[in-house]
């Protein structure tokens, strides 16, 4: 959405706390998110609403104006290889009360056996920073009330996990009657 | 955000209900939607929060490439003509699982005396048709889990309000740090 989207050389590569390189994704990258995307809807217990194919997730990132953007995490030296271990994916939102745009983080995951290395944190905060350089008055995303520890982590991050809101959602045939 | 915004002629005029127009919001209507803000932030109880001015929301709803955008509510026959009585502001968001962009309503307010007459459905439903004609896979807004009267009205929608999904936002100081 914003015009340095999918320039990587435009975003800082963190090395903290891990050997992970945090890169925008790229077309060739479709097929290890929607891998990873799978990974994390089993994680959430929501595997039956996965509609996703490669080819539909490229168009959705790498065309004119794309609704979303995604980072990707690549380790160098796993078995086999550099390997993609992590993504997380996000779009501009608004908010009316600061009248600034915000950045909305929809997934963030790591593979389970690359967790503890800091590749998390590294992309929540490379997300974060991006918000910051371009002028975005709040970062936000949600969470599962029963996941303790992503909770934890996001608290210590620096995060408000807000009590009081509820997610609202309409789809499949509910929406198409507000079509008609 | 896309082409049809802002273009009064795409929408369609819905008075179902209600005397109440629908139509997309112009520069001419940034200090009625500011004014509309300011009460809908007090209902929520949220007056602290605001830093808005009808400049900031113009500059932001009326730009290029604007990261939201918003319909107002006419009343043609109010006490002194025509009055702006309630507002819809909304985004693009993006469902990973799905592939498909949404909408998502950051707000949706009526004047208190204008309540109860159909027009916060009105707007509800021309977000929502919108949602349908633009191919989005959801069309999704947060309440308050306090806000029964809302709630209802939701539910009576369509809706589905998710119970185990909790917002996490950084703001402020603890934004600034993740860009350093």
């Amino acid at each position: 959405m914003s015009p340095q989207a999918h320039v990587p050389a435009a975003l800082p590569i963190m090395r903290a706390m891990t050997a992970a390189r945090i890169r925008s994704a790229e077309p060739r990258d479709a097929a290890d998110l929607v891998a990873l995307i799978a990974a994390l809807a089993d994680y959430e217990k929501l595997t039956h609403l996965l509609e996703l194919t490669p080819e539909k997730l490229a168009a959705q990132l790498f065309g004119e104006r794309p609704p979303a953007e995604a980072v990707v995490a690549e380790v160098e030296h796993a078995p086999g290889g550099a390997k993609t271990v992590g993504f997380a994916l996000y779009f501009t939102n608004f908010s009316t009360f600061l009248a600034k745009p915000g950045l909305y983080l929809e997934d963030l995951f790591v593979l389970p056996d690359y967790r503890g290395q800091g590749i998390g944190r590294a992309l929540l905060s490379h997300v974060g920073a991006l918000a910051v350089r371009r002028g975005c008055g709040r970062f936000e995303w949600s969470v599962l009330d029963w996941n303790q520890p992503a909770i934890d982590f996001y608290r210590a991050m620096g995060a408000s996990v807000l009590p009081d809101w509820r997610i609202c959602r309409v789809t499949g045939e509910a929406l198409e009657k507000f079509g008609r």
